[in-house]
Order: structure tokens, then C-alpha cells, then sequence
């Protein structure tokens, strides 16, 4: 068996604890890393994890807490979340909901809370000019949304806060897989739009938490 | 000598008469076309062609206008252009101005006029509400843009005009050569939105006029 | 649950009315967003359904009917259809159907009637040329084609009204996914082609609806 | 200096004459190829030649015959071209005639003759139709399109002739550098098209003079 | 139902019978085809049959010969097969024999026979070497190849006959779906290799039955 | 001429004044948007301006100040710029000096100054090793790589400051135009990693001033 | 049925025995071929073969011994293996095991042994420098990465012997398909890295055995 | 100005001595970079450096050997090279003798000598039989094409060596900037094929040097 080598140091080092990849690693595979964890009583999140894989890891019972809709689970003992939203999350439609769900169950698994904005797409402007003045009052925006990502340059235009981007794989033709969105949040007009790889919920929190820290000293 | 088959007949046809591209053709090729033209008493339009070219066309006269800015020359007698502007060509930023003015030469050699409206990008979202009413009583809207494209889809999201859209070569990295903003295009959330080649203010403007024929019967 | 900000006022400001995309939602996403809409005795359009999700809109009877050929659903009161078609759909070949059927529904469900024309391929053009004086007798052309898509060129240069292009992802090597298609109809050299996403019957029949509005006032 | 081991048995072996292409090599390099070439009283084609690279090879007088709309240069004693045509080159567009002409001068390098059909597009297919019945005389079409190559599809859907594909990079946006008319021609729904690469009027004169062979035995 | 519009005709006016793509099409649309084909004591090739398909088209009998390996159905009176082989199909492996069996198969359709020369890969040269003279006997030879297709450039330096380059979607990688392939295939530095889209060994034989024509007048 | 709509309250709402694109705008345009500027006594960053554009500003004196190795123009009265560095710039080459230039210069026009860390390669990690402990004491680093960019990964693995991604068009083949490094940046193994387009140190830039704001409220 | 022309007499010329790849396979086709090595007293590998056509090898028992994993199968007399490693097998990640396992066991085959360093991460690059020396004790490393593989360039740095890089696809978003990974390694800023193709285990092998003959006379 | 951080041990450490890419960086900072290296009594290899640039290194002497062939620049007191050359180069056509003469250089550079084989093309295979006993004597090969890149599958079929490819920017169409030959390279059947970037011919040199140290121990 292959012993493995995890990185428990890197919370320390760089203020996120690690997460690993569900895909690409067998049932087998994931249930040993977990057992390593638990074993250094330590903690992990798993991202990209179907519900078959999930379902393989039920012998961990509630050290393994699994959620359906975001395809991530949290290993180890529950962090407990802070009760002021420091991230507003928005989100352009219903089907980028899984990729929100895994940015605000990162937060959570990092002890931060966060508030979430659906359905603000841009074709019915009002549904985010309504909520505009909510959405400005966080010091970080998380934006995701598939598509043609148009509201990326939008909301970065109207907030003064960081807008990170996560174009989702939601869409077809030209924008399947997500590179069109992609390519709209890294050309955006708007400066100071942050972005990170498609359906990447994950990084975009990490990468939140690390700018809430720049604002915690 | 090459003998041009010239597509005289094609206004009749389709209601679009022939226009040619400058670029990929010689000077000589170019005003051995502009002859034919003048002999058959026809008229013609020149897009995409670079001042240098345009310069040898200088011994036909006024029989050959050429504009700078859009890179187009009218061969033939000039059509009385509508006094009623019928078209709103929506630009995004100074940058995108040659590919717009494209648009507004071309409708004016059909003897269409049309309202620029300038600098109307998303990341400034105020320069188009402030101007949303005004567009808003065009029966058509042409909306040229690169960078990531994000005004397509909020414009066709306030519009009940058909809306063509123009992505241009606007941009660098991933945006170079205008393929971010046709995907974006392509791609939009607002259903409605028509898409032609990137740069393409002449097809832009070829379509309108066959969308406003629609309307006169 | 999540509250759904549907866009009950889309169709008053853009003409449209509101439709969501069915691949991406989970089929309990889906009929929740159906009661929202049903609550509120209001009407939407869901494309991109599978049969699979449709079977768990069945508790909702006549209120939303599926379509399987074009993967279409209307949901609400079907609003009456015009009895004059407006619209003639083009399709090039038996696999380019279900996109073409799905801009049937989106007309229907716009209370637009279109004729289909199909089986109209290049390779034989006679199927083209011997239907050709009917089609020029509609206001508005949509032309469906995967492939190579030389349809559009050949179509667009033949009539005076607008021709929608809808590439098709039908085809394998360079003409998997619809790129082929879609290229060919944004590099057309006949003017006045204007084109949607890939497999995108839904937008162009939006845009066509747009379009005879402006015929209609 | 580089011992040039040039394939003067080609011809013998495969029908086809040895030719270099001239971009990517100093004047300094094809003037000493052709050397070779000459003190072995052989023949070649060079292609893809500028008119600066062809001036340095003034020196050689009638042993080297440059064509500037082509781009390229006959070498050795020119062979007597047949009367009688074998093949029809059918051009697109003014754009196009470049690559048409490097058919036809590999073609007449070769001892072939053949017939020009100059501005055949399928914008208006009438200038295709009232010279189709002359183009099907041909036992071989070249056909050199560039843009979205629709006339590859028609043209193989009317003779019984093999129709070698040249898509050019004639275009811009989408078409540019000739991707378009290439997946335009590999998908063409009509069979039996073939194709050579973007800009190989080279290429598909020395398949035509192979297919001419066939006949011939 | 829709009222297929086949195009008898084809053959009569391109030497090569109707023949459809059956991957795209439903097996209900397929067999409503076929009976139209049957009715009219036509012939037809489907190609991309998938064995589920080809099932529900057990009632036509021995009308409808289908072929596992190829995917291909026969549809209609067999023709009798020439007893001289005329074509040279080159399959560089194992991977590649569905689609020279495609090729094969087609070529029978038409009436044509074919020698199938197998395992000629370029990583061991001898397996071309040692059967070289055989195939240079045929007036036209079919070459199939996925991977890095080298053998398409190596074969065509070898052979007088016209070389028709079919690249296959073997391979993983950036050999993935044939791209690779097709690339090298295209871009052969061996003059007159002519090229058919990734896997299709239809076109590739309805070529080179119109080349055979070309020697039989 | 046409009247610039500039954005002046941009900075007030988003924290980040105007700047423009120099590359697309002819040099009449760029001076006359200059002039608007200075008549509003506003402020505005030119970037991408090559030398010869940057002359034709010349009559403006020191109100327009250019940097030629940023290829940046400071257009208004100077900001004084903070004596405390708080955004550490790392440039893996010397040719990412003009991008990480660019950076500097954006925040020197913000206010801020910063600390160049220049020739930190991961092919040699002592340099990156032997500056480490002085890079974490930053809150914010810019991270500009070209090439194969596994700094960033590299990088972001040992800090705790969020590290902002400037992937450059430094290279050539598959890193030509940046692309390579870009994948790299959004590819990350390393979580928080955030992104900009290719050669964008001033949307790196913004977002840092940004980031800094969360943490001064 | 096919004779298979294997190539026996490779090892003898190459130094690198017969191998075939599993996938484009019919179980048939490679059962037949595994008769073919058998009746010849010779060996084979067969890489990329999945678990159901491995079952399907059954019947040969241990003269055909597949390993999961790798999806490998080593077909005829098991050769003795080395005692001594001589290859060092880095993998980032646990998902890149299966591509790490297939270049260990196609070494086995050709009767070499290596050491196998797992979960050698740059995001912790602790992990890799702690085994550095025991990894420079080796004079050929094969480096096997998905993601954005920085792991490449930071261990050409590193070490005297040759990397041989084999880019996985593991990874999604940007980095599906393993393309970020394999230009990473193209692009590597480290002189010597060389790639092999994504997911490339038995080639990077099979180069590391040619390698280590060199050093073997 | 910079202090430049030169890799004065990554010779020491990795066998390969530090080399600098010339495109990318301005006459200026490589005068800097090459003075740097000139106080410290180091060696340094510059590659890509036009003539323009060379130029503006006079000033150093024979302290700067330029090549312009190569645009490689040798910096510092130059090694002897080994009499015995250890590598062969073997080039498919006169267009990649610069790539060619790149490796060559970078090998003198390192102290080794090589033979280059020219016209090394498959399109007449004889070409490379003729020569291939004495190709075959040689530990390493370098192979260096451009267009379709055949001649490294057919190389790395007949020789013992390790097969450096080095695909080649030489070729247009669909070979335009090398990407058809790299992926033929990296696609190759031949097991054992070893890549670098397009156009490197310093690290195929880089490579070989390592791999040569394999052998020496």
C-alpha cells in the first residue's frame, strides 16, 4: 500500500488546510487517505467526490459528513463557523448552484460563513440592481456563473469589493465546458475581476479566505 | 485580363447589393473590379480596405469615397440616405469605433441612417441606463464590442429590438482577435441575440436592412 | 429551498418570454422551478430536457407538456397560435430534425406558426431549388445544418428575407460538436447571415419572433 | 556548404517532380538548391516564393521563370504543356486567384494545361449554374475557395468528376488563416470530396496530374 | 410524418448513390428511410450504424446487410462486385480495421473490389517494404492511419497511384479523436496525398470510385 | 468628433479610477481623450502604449508622464505614493519585467508602492528560497511568469498572502502568447491562486489595491 | 480473419519489444493477436486495456498476467527483473498513480526496476526536497503529473539525470485531457525536460530503457 | 538597474550550464545580462537572438560568438570540443537547418561534437536508408522537422538510440508554428520517442548532454 505523504503543515504555511480531488482517485484510494487523516486527527476536504465514491466512505459514519450537491465532504472534526457572512456569493443561475454550494461549504469547512445570491443573471438586470446594495456591503464577492459569464464585468463594475470569478461548465455549444465563461471573466473590461479554473468553488474560497486574513492582519 | 462575374442582380435578389473585401485583393485586382463597376453604371462597396490600396483608387475621383476610419470606400453615385435613423449602433468603447463606423458607412450606402451611441460599456453600467430609453425606440440594434462582449447580453436582457451583435479584435491575451467576445455572443443568457463574424460591421449592417425590410413589407 | 427569481417581466420589456435551460438542473430543481411558474398562472419554456426529467414533470399533467423530438416542454396555458405561418424553418438533413422541431415549439409557444422545409441539402440542390419560390415568399428564414453548413451561404443568396443560421452538432471528425457549421455560417460570403449557438433552435426562433415584431410595429 | 541530396528519381518513382517550397529557406539556400538542380540538368518547382527571394535569383536568366501572382518559380527547361485541358480550376473569389494560379503553373510545370473558371461563388450561384455543364467536361475539378467554402459542397454534389478541395486563408475573424474553408471541405456532406492543405494549390495539382495518370494507365 | 426527399438522382448526375449517416438519426427515423428506399427499388448505404440500430431494422430482411465491424447496412439489391481488384486499402493497425473495412464495404456497395493490405505500420518499416510492389500495382490506394499517421507521407513518396488518406480517432492524448492524424496528413511533405475527413472511409471509397471513372472515361 | 463618455466616478464606486487600453486607439483618439481628462482635472492611467503613440501626447508635457519599459502613460496630478511597500511583485524572467513594470506602475498610480523581487525561476529554486521569508511578510504578492509558469504554483504553496497570477506572453511554440502559463496559473495545484489575463499587471494591479482595502475597511 | 504481422524482430532493432495498445481493440481482435505471441514463443505488453477485455483474456491464464491499475497486461515468459532500480518513478498525486504503475510495469517487462516516490507535490514542496538526494541517486527519472505539472520544471532543476515527463489527464476545467500538463512540460523554463504524450506511462518507459543502453554500451 | 540573479551553479547542479532566451528581452538588458556574466568569468549560451540585437553586443568581441544561422551567441571563454561526435543530428529538410544548427551549437557550447545528417526527408525514404548504418552507430539522435513530422516514427522504428524529436515551426496551412509535427512527434507509434518545444534545438542538445552523462557515469 502506498503510504501516503499528506500536507497537515500547509494550513500553517499558507493559512488553507488541504483538499484533495475525489476524481481520478478509486473509492479505495479516497477511504485510505481518510483513514490517514483520522488517524493524525486531523481534518480535509474532498471536492469532485461522486455519490457512488461518497457512499464507499459511510463505514466513516458522521467523520465523513458528505453533501450531494456540491459533490464535497468534510473529514474530520467540524470547525466551528462564524456567525457574521464575511463572503457573498452569487450565483447567475439555477444550474450553477452545485458550484456554489461547494464555494460555501469550503468557507464552512474553514470556519467562515457566507451569504448566497442566486439567480442574478444579467439578462434581467433587476435581479441584481435589487440586491446590489446587500451584495456591497461584503468585503469579497464570489461571482459564478456559466454561460457566456457576462456578469462577471458587471458586478465588478458596480462593487468595491474583490470580485472572484468562477466560470462554471454550465452551457452548451460554443460555451461547453465552460471557456467561454472563462475567457469573459479573464477579458473583462472591469478591472480587478479575479479569476480561477472552471467549477472551481474550492479555490475561489481559499483564495477568499486568504483575502479575509489580508483584512485580519 | 481576369472578366468579372459581377453579382449586379444580387440587390434584386436578396436586397443586399454586392460589396467586395479589400484585403487579400491587389491594388490592380481591386481597380480592375472598381472599372467594371463604374462602366456598368453600378454601385458597389469596398470594406476592409487599407489606406495604401485606397490611395490607388485616387484616379476615379469622387467616383470612389473612401473613409479612413472604417476602412470602406463607396464606388458608384451615392444613394440619398433616410432622414430617419432607423438603426441604434451601440459601441463599446473608443476601440471598437472603426468596426461600428463600418456599420453606419454601410447602412448609409444603402441610403439608411443611423444613431451612434459611444463609450456604452457594462463596466460602467450607468453609460447605458442613462441612454436605455433612447435606444429603446429603434425598431433595430446593432451593438459592436470585444474585450469579453459582456453588452450583448445585458443589452438584448432591456431591448425589445432584435439585437446583431459584433464582436471585434479588440483585446489581448485571451481576448485577442475577438474570439472571447463572439463566444460571449454566441453564448448569451438573453435569448434574441444574432451573431455575425468578428469585425464584421458590413454583414451587421446587410442584416439590418434586410430586418427592416421585414417591416416595411 | 431556494427562492427562484424568475423574470415574470421579461416578456413585457424584451418580448420574450422567460425560458430556462433543462440539461444542468437536477429534475427536482426543474419542478420546483414549474411551480413557482404555475403558481404565479404564468407561462415559460424549458429546452434541453431529457425524457428522463420530463417522466418527473408527469405529476403536473396537461400544465406541462413535452415534446421528445425537439426535448422541449411548455409549461402554463399554450397561448393560441397564429393560423398564417411567418416563418419558414429550413432543415438540411433527418438529423438536424430536433433542433428544428425545437424552433417549431419555441414559435408555437409564442403563439407563431412556421412552415418546415426538410431534407433541403446542398449536395442535391434541385431539393433546394424546386422549393425555393415558396420559401421567398416568408418574411423570415431559420436554416438548420450541421455538417459542413453550406446551406447558409447558398440559402442567403438566393432571398431577400433575413436567414437565421442554427449550426447543428450533428457530424463526427472536424464536424463533431458543430464548429464546422457554425464557422461556415459566420464566414459566409453571402451578406446578412446572422447566427446562433450551436444546436440553438430556441434562440433563433426568439430572434425571429423579435423580428416580425419589428414588421409588426 | 550543405550537400543538397536532392530526389531527382521522384518523377519515376511517384509521378510527381520534385518541388521545395521557398518560405523558410535564404535566397542564400534556394540559390544553391537551384544550382544543383541545373548542373544536373534537372527540373523543379519552387513554391511559396517572395518576390525579394525570386530577384536574388536573377542571375539564372530564363532557367528560372518566376510568376509573382503565384509565387513560384519554374527551374530547368520548361516542359511542352499539353492542349488540350484535363483539368477545370474553379475559383472562388479575386482573393483566391493566387492559389488558382499556383495550380495552374504547377499544373503547366507538370505538361498539363488547364481551364480557369474564375469568380464562382455560391453567394450567386447562377455564376456556378450557367457554366456548370462547361465544368463537367472535366475529368478532374480543382476547386480553390476560401471564407466559409460553401461552393465545395455544391459543386461536388453536380459532377461526376473528382473535386479536389483548396480552401485558402482568404478571410478574417473565423475564416482566418483558412480553418473554416478546410472543415468546410472535410465535412462536406456532398462525397467524394478531397482535400489538400490551406493554400496547396501545389498539392492538388500534383494529386490531379496522379488521377490524370490513372486514366491514362 | 416527414416525407424523406432522397436524391435518386445522385448517382445519375455524380457517379456515386445516395448514401446517410445513421449515428445523429433515430432507429425510427432510419427505418422510415429505408422503406422509402425499398418502395422506390432503390439502393442506399447507411454508414455509423451502431448494432442497437441495425437490430430494429430486422424485419426488412435481407434487404437491409448489416456489418458489425464496419457499421455500415447495405440497403436494396446487392450489386455484383467487379472480380479485379481496383483499390488498395492500407490499414496501419488493428484499430484502424473498422474504418477500412467502411472503405471495403462501400467500394462492394459501388461494385468495386479492394485487396485490404493490413498492419502496414511506419514503426516497422519492413511490414511496407516487404508488400510494396503489390501495392504498387493498384491504380489508387486508400491509406488508413490514426496516431501520428506517418504512413500517409511515407507511402506517397513510394507509390505512382493517388494516395486517399483516411485518419482514424485511434489514439489517446493529443492523438485523441484523429486530429493528429488528420494534421499530418494534410501536411504531408509527399506531393499529391489527398485527404477525407477523420474515419471516413465512405468518402474516401466514393473517391476513388470517381477516380477509377476517370480511367474508364 | 465624438464625445468621450468617461467614467469619472468609477473610482468612488468600485475603488479603482479609470484607465484605458493604449493598443486600439489611434493616437488622435488616445490625445483627445487625454485632453476631456485634463479639462474634468481628473486622473487616468494609458496602458499598452507603444513609444510613437506616447510621443504625439508630447505637447502635454509633464501632465502626461510614460514609462517606455511598462509601455504605461500617468495622465493628471501624480498621486503621492505610500513609503510602505505592501505588494510584493515577483518576475520569474527578465522578459517579464515589462509586464511586472506595468504592475508597479498601476500601483504607484494608486498610491501604493511596491517591492520587486526580479529572476525568481523555479529551474533554479535557491532564488526563490533565498527571498522567501522576505516575500511572506507581504499581504499581497503579484506573481508574473511567462513560459511553462510554475511559479505560481511553486509560490503559492509557501505563502499565506493570496498570490495573484500575471501569466506573460513570454515564449514561443506551445508557450507562444502566453497561453501555457496561463493553463498553468488556473491549472494550479495549489490552492487560492488567483488569475488575470496574459499580460495584465494592471488588472493584478487592481485587484491587489483591492485586497489591500478589505484589510484598511 | 486478419494475419497478424507482428513485429518479432523490433527488440532486436529498436532494443524495445512489441507493444500494443488495449482500447480501439474488440476483445476478439486482441485475444487473437495474444495467440499469435503465444504460438511464437515470443512476449508482448498491451497497454490501455480495461477490465472487461482483460477478463476476456481469461483462458490464457498466467501466460497473459494483468495488472488493474495500470490496465496493463504482460502476454508470454515473464522476463527476470533487475535487482538494482535504475529508474526513479516520481508521481505528483495520487490519481496519477495508474500512469506511474504502467511505466513501473512496462519497465518490469523489459526486465528493468525502479523506485517509485509518490505524492511528490509542489504544493508542498517539502515532499519533494526531502527526497531529493535519494531521487538525484538515479541517472534516469520519469516525472508523472496531470494539473498544471510545475513538478516537471522544479525537478529538471534539481537533478543531473534526464526527466523524462509523462503529463496525465488528470485534472479538469483548463486542465481536462491532461493539455495544461503537457505544455507545462513543453514549455519548461529547466533545460532537458523531455515529454512524452499525455497518459504516456509505456513510453516514457520504454525511452528510459533506451537511455539506460546508452549508459550500458 | 537590475541586479541580475544568474543559475551560476546549475551546471553543477543539473550537468547543463545556464543559457537565456534572446527574443523577449531588449539589446539592452542582454548587454546587461552578458556583462554580468563576463565579470563573474562564467559561460553562458544566449539563444533566439536576431541579428539586430547580436549587433549591439560588438562591443564584447570575440568574447560573444554569434551565429546567425542558429541565433545562438556563445558568452565566455569557449571549451574544447570532443573529437568524437556523440550525437547525430539529422535534419528533414533545408528549412530546419536553423533548429538543426541550434542543437549543434549548444552541444559545441556543452564540449561535444555531432554529425549532421541533412535532407533527411520520408518523402524519399531512400534518403534516409542510404545513411541509416551509420545513424544507427551513434548513442543519441537529435531528429529536427517540421510540417508533418514523419521521419520520427520511422527513425525511432530502425534504431537503437534514444530519438530526440524537435519539431519545427517550417511548414503553413495546417503546419503553420509546428503544432502538426509536435503532435506527430508526441503521437508517435514507435515506442520511445523523446519530445522538446518546437524549435528547441538548445534543449535537444540540453537533453543529449544528460543522456550522454548517463553513459559516462
Amino acid at each position: 500500500m502506498i503510504d501516503h505523504k499528506l500536507d497537515f503543515a500547509r494550513e500553517e504555511r499558507t493559512g488553507v488546510a488541504e483538499a484533495i480531488l475525489g476524481s481520478g482517485k478509486s473509492a479505495e484510494q479516497i477511504a485510505s487517505i481518510v483513514e490517514t487523516v483520522l488517524s493524525a486527527e486531523a481534518r480535509m476536504l474532498i471536492t469532485r467526490l461522486d455519490p457512488e465514491k461518497a457512499r464507499a466512505l459511510g463505514r466513516f459514519g458522521e467523520q465523513v459528513r458528505y453533501d450531494a450537491l456540491s459533490g464535497t465532504a468534510e473529514v474530520g472534526v467540524p470547525r466551528i463557523v462564524s456567525s457574521v457572512p464575511a463572503v457573498a456569493v452569487v450565483a447567475a443561475g439555477t444550474s450553477d448552484m452545485s458550484v456554489a454550494q461547494q464555494a460555501l461549504r469550503t468557507l464552512a469547512f474553514f470556519g467562515e460563513s457566507a451569504t448566497l445570491f442566486a439567480d442574478i443573471g444579467v439578462a434581467g438586470l433587476w435581479r441584481l440592481t435589487e440586491r446590489l446594495e446587500e451584495i456591497r456591503q461584503f468585503p469579497v464577492v464570489i461571482a459564478v456563473a456559466g454561460m457566456e459569464g457576462a456578469i462577471f464585468s458587471v458586478l465588478a463594475g458596480l462593487v468595491r469589493a474583490p470580485v472572484i470569478a468562477v466560470p462554471t461548465s454550465v452551457g452548451y455549444g460554443v460555451s461547453e465546458g465552460g471557456h467561454a465563461a472563462l475567457s469573459s471573466a479573464l477579458a473583462s473590461c472591469a478591472p480587478g475581476v479575479l479569476v480561477v479554473n472552471i467549477d472551481n468553488g474550492f479555490g475561489a474560497a481559499a483564495a477568499a479566505l486568504k483575502i479575509l486574513n489580508v483584512g485580519r492582519g
